[in-house]
């Protein structure tokens, strides 16, 4: 038996030392098509997977697998049976093979299983950093190459290990990059991002066997590879713990949530929330984290599934090894696998209410991810105001009531935070934020580099994009007869033939998308995408019902067309694409982005050739954050905020939150502060 | 004496009865150069102007008008004298003639007067409005008029009077458009905007005589201007009054911001904030509203003034008289003029510090504005969190308190929210929010308007544009030497001769303004403003210090480029424009946008040949609503949202917001809700 083999046994000893606790509740097998795994879930997949294979297997991901959408929509518009619940499981067995299996969980048997080829990489795994951990700080020749930093009396060597980005199309090996960073306390949050070291291990990500280390440039050139390592100077203390701070602010007073008489809010079993005529699902996996699924408003289906489905951070830095950071951090390694177990009156202000989710680890066993998302009601000012100028003492004020299911992930050095935001006037708002830590690299004193933010004597900030899509499964007033159009606004044309002597005349261009493919931004004409259902007549405006996507203009992948990174992400070259409705089709870049070499999500859904008109279309939204390295992104980042919304356009007949209470001082019960003068 | 002459006279019989009530206090001169015109100076103002004319003087507008600015700034900078306090004045004169008037109030005597020309025409006023619809309500000819519409019994007429859009260069009268609607309740808040009447009067605008009354086009083609009005039917009764809803929702429970140690603000006389290391005033003015000046965080400068400059609001419907619909909402009106008296407990949730302001009434008595501007603190989620993976059980949070500045304006129909919005990590956003009722237009019925949303069987609403400008004069660490920058993130180009074998490079490419005018949006080049000290180096990040503006990507103007709703208003074409400071340039559009045939704010400054680098330039950032309307804004409209924001870009050498308070639940005091379920 080979090394490659050998090592797909689960190393218990390194792995459990370094593992969050497990634990098990007695949870049943779900009834709902959109609950999460269940702990009896996960243990029942783990259990049949096993039966199937000698004991050497060893688990990637266990994670919900959703039942076909036709068996859903019967099952929730004609109460047909409830969809069999099913788990996808990613393993490595003893022989040395990957498998990617669908377990039937209702029936208790195995209902596909396939070897995935070698040149396919599952998500990186808790494991996968434990083992990585492991090698980096205990390999002899990784030991030397620390060795000759010649690091000061009471430096800590920390690694990070890195999904690998492609670089070689004949590279079939699992690999994992590694970063090494230096602290000088023990403190656990020390920030060791502040002081890299300028080198970075390769392993084998199967046999975590160390295959190479790489010397890393310290200037605008490349590194001489066959060079020694040098000592390195000029340590940098920047640390956001508060013991950290010299002063901390003393006049910042304290301001509470109170809701005497709890929250607006119903949760039924199986996380079927209802709140202020909404009804819909949370659900939640290993990849994506929080979904939403069978989103309705006042009993009418407007989104089938609403989800982050993946996003990719190409980095600016063109000096190898650094090309090679390109993370998909939902496909290499999962918003659900990174969640943060929320803190009360930390992550969220107010009455919150938790939700659990549960994983699997190596071993196939349930590990409880508890307080993954908080979901909690907040005041978003005014929602709606008129005064009549004739009577000015009197006027109507709603207020903007929203409630906010919120999700933190941290994948390595970044968190990103998911607000998915109802709101009484039916409006859906998705708000991320990007906070945490630059990734950061060595450089020499004094050097200025044009793809990077210095942060200080020996650290550099590398430019780079976060590259999001948003996938929407739309129902509007039905699960399959809608349509996506885009709407350009502009002026009259000659062809209109509609008189304008004084050229003030503009009007809308509605286009609607018949075929798979994609939409190009267009500022100058207004451009806008709408979900119709083509089917049904809004009496009021006589058009289609629909929602329209306000969605966030930003910059395309900046990379060049034939870079890796454009050819695995091809979803971050446009912001509109739309597919038509395949089950399985979830994840834009592809099932497996880890390592990947080509985009097996939109790159071939999307040029299908298929009628997506008034059948069942499936709306995917790319948007970027373009991040130029700002010096008060470090230590830690204030966030940057995007936010999309979904509003109706013609949904209704008329406000749909002109029945909300009026804002008034009995309920508020606001303050009126009267002398604030030297108070402080 | 002629009758445009004899009508200069304050009608004080229909005018005072009609008037909101009017208050002095005893408040005295102000000392700081940025404080609001208290009601001593403006009675101070019109006293010396009476002084300087005969009885007849009738008041447009009494406003603060800003010392230079080289004076302001030796004020600020070098403890130098505190600029004399001077008020601006409108006036008509009994002789017929209109006057442009500064008054030193520190001296006690008029500093300039100027006749203003026959073409230019003043802000509409509370008078104007008064006497235009005492016209409309009682003029034979009108009454004729609505009489032909044979109204049900019940049905009361109200007229909303208009400021008249330019559409010839002859005209030099002052006019007003005015638009009926009908009600058929005694219901203060019945929206008359669900059925319009199908004729429009002109008056004179000095003399309120009837000019003339315009037929309404109720079909897609123009209106026969000598057809007789015919009766009206197919009324619609559409209110967003709470006495007028079938039902009111029952679930939505009470929530409170409750701050048991007050406010963390304190509010120095005449309007001086300190809040979490930002320092400001408050400004407020007949015409913009709320101000903010001298902004300032930890001690260092950062703008000397921000300002929403003005916003015009043109309608796409062509059809003759609709062709005039284009709003100035601030230079033709004003956001003070028009500013709401906000309500505890309705338009701001929490502890509120409110503040007054002061206009003039037509007779040059201050009239107290109550309450037009509340601040308070909010909560808005996380700021900044890291979680070290490796200790998951420990992580810091630090919450983003904000301190909102909002106000709002009623301009007729619609309302304008300004929320002026500081933050912990010296970022200053500002959001904007539209809502209100739309301006309808009547229609036969079942017709479909290219231009236009059918609202109901009588009723439309045109497309339009809110196109706003935001006006920055800034002070990155000094109140002169700052420059306007853009940066366009691309691609390392061959010329680089950056070696990028993998096609990942990407790079910054700044270009700095050098003389006024525009720069126009660049979205695949993720092109953004930056405004900088050249003579600051940070010595973090090796350049100049200083901030981004994180602008709104939005549609120009629609608009053909010879109409006159371009013409008078440029400033819509492009989205961001730079001009040399000088004294007295604070409105884009020009001092006098009402009836304007020109631009003469930035349509001349931009124009003028001068060094803006490093040398005290102004940055205007122009954004827009493009307002298709949906059946859900009406009969009252859920808030569109724009949002903007200040952010510091290299002005700290670190996260600025390290030394705020972990977010903790001791604090915070969040409620866990363990059971949800059926609750309700």
């Amino acid at each position: 038996m080979n090394s490659r083999v050998s090592f797909i046994k689960l190393n218990q000893e390194i792995y459990f030392k370094r593992s969050r606790s497990k634990y098990i509740e007695n949870t049943a097998i779900m009834t709902s098509p959109f609950a999460p795994l269940s702990a009896q879930e996960i243990k029942l997949a783990s259990t049949i997977i096993r039966d199937g294979h000698d004991s050497a297997v060893r688990f990637k991901t266990i994670s919900h697998y959703e039942a076909p959408k036709e068996q859903i929509v019967n099952y929730l518009e004609k109460n047909g049976p409830a969809p069999d619940r099913k788990a996808r499981v990613y393993t490595y067995s003893g022989e040395g093979k990957k498998y990617n299996s669908i377990i039937n969980l209702t029936q208790q048997k195995v209902e596909k299983s396939e070897i995935v080829p070698e040149e396919i990489q599952f998500p990186m795994t808790d494991y996968d950093q434990k083992m990585a951990e492991h090698v980096c700080e205990n390999h002899p020749k990784i030991l030397a190459e620390v060795a000759k930093c010649k690091l000061p009396k009471g430096a800590k060597v920390i690694a990070d290990p890195w999904c690998y980005g492609t670089d070689d199309p004949n590279e079939t090996r699992r690999l994992f990059q590694c970063y090494f960073y230096v602290v000088f306390s023990d403190h656990p949050e020390a920030n060791h991002y502040a002081n890299p070291l300028p080198f970075s291990p390769v392993l084998d990500g199967e046999t975590f066997e160390l295959l190479w280390i790489s010397k890393l440039p310290l200037e605008e050139g490349f590194a001489d590879q066959d060079a020694e390592t040098q000592p390195v100077e000029n340590f940098l203390s920047n640390d956001y713990h508060i013991e950290a701070q010299e002063s901390v602010r003393s006049d910042l007073k304290p301001l509470q949530i109170v809701q005497e008489e709890g929250p607006s809010f119903t949760v039924a079993p199986e996380n079927k929330v209802h709140w202020q005529k909404w009804d819909f699902t949370v659900g939640w996996n290993a990849r994506e984290g929080a979904v939403l699924y069978d989103v309705k408003f006042d009993g009418r289906p407007i989104f089938y599934r609403v989800s982050i489905s993946d996003m990719t951070v190409p980095y600016a830095d063109p000096r190898p090894p650094f090309h090679r950071k390109q993370a998909f951090d939902l496909g290499d390694v999962g918003f659900g696998v990174t969640a943060n177990s929320l803190g009360l009156g930390c992550d969220c202000l107010g009455h919150i209410k938790y939700f659990d989710g549960w994983l699997a680890n190596a071993a196939g066993d349930p590990v409880l991810m508890k307080n993954v998302v908080c979901m909690h009601e907040v005041d978003n000012g005014i929602q709606w105001k008129h005064t009549n100028y004739r009577t000015p003492e009197i006027s109507s004020v709603v207020r903007k009531r929203e409630l906010i299911i919120q999700t933190v992930a941290t994948v390595a050095n970044y968190e990103y935070i998911v607000m998915l935001i109802f709101d009484q006037a039916a409006n859906l708002r998705i708000d991320i934020r990007a906070t945490g830590i630059l990734s950061t690299a060595p450089s020499k004193d004094g050097i200025k580099l044009p793809f990077a933010t210095r942060l200080g004597p020996n650290v550099q900030a590398p430019y780079h994009q976060h590259v999001f899509s948003l996938r929407l499964d739309p129902a509007i007033d039905g699960y399959k007869g809608n349509s996506v159009v885009y709407e350009d606004v502009v002026p009259f044309e000659e062809s209109d033939n509609i008189p304008d002597p004084y050229g003030c005349g503009f009007k809308v261009n509605q286009t609607t998308i018949k075929k798979p493919g994609f939409v190009d931004e267009d500022v100058q004409k207004g451009r806008y995408i709408k979900i119709v259902n083509p089917n049904k007549i809004n009496p009021v405006s006589l058009k289609p019902v629909g929602y329209r996507l306000w969605h966030i203009t930003s910059q395309p992948i900046l990379m060049k067309p034939n870079s890796y990174n454009v050819k695995r992400a091809e979803f971050g070259l446009h912001p509109f694409w739309v597919t038509k409705y395949q089950d399985d089709e979830l994840f834009v870049a592809g099932e497996f982005t880890n390592q990947s070499q080509v985009d097996t999500g939109l790159g071939i859904w999307s040029k299908r050739d298929e009628n997506v008109e008034n059948d069942d279309p499936v709306l995917w939204h790319t948007f970027s954050l373009t991040h130029i390295p700002r010096p008060e992104d470090f230590p830690v980042m204030p966030v940057d905020m995007l936010s999309l919304e979904l509003k109706p356009s013609g949904f209704f007949e008329k406000n749909p939150c002109l029945d909300v209470p009026r804002s008034n001082q009995k309920v508020n019960k606001s303050v009126l502060i009267k002398d604030t003068c030297c108070k402080i």
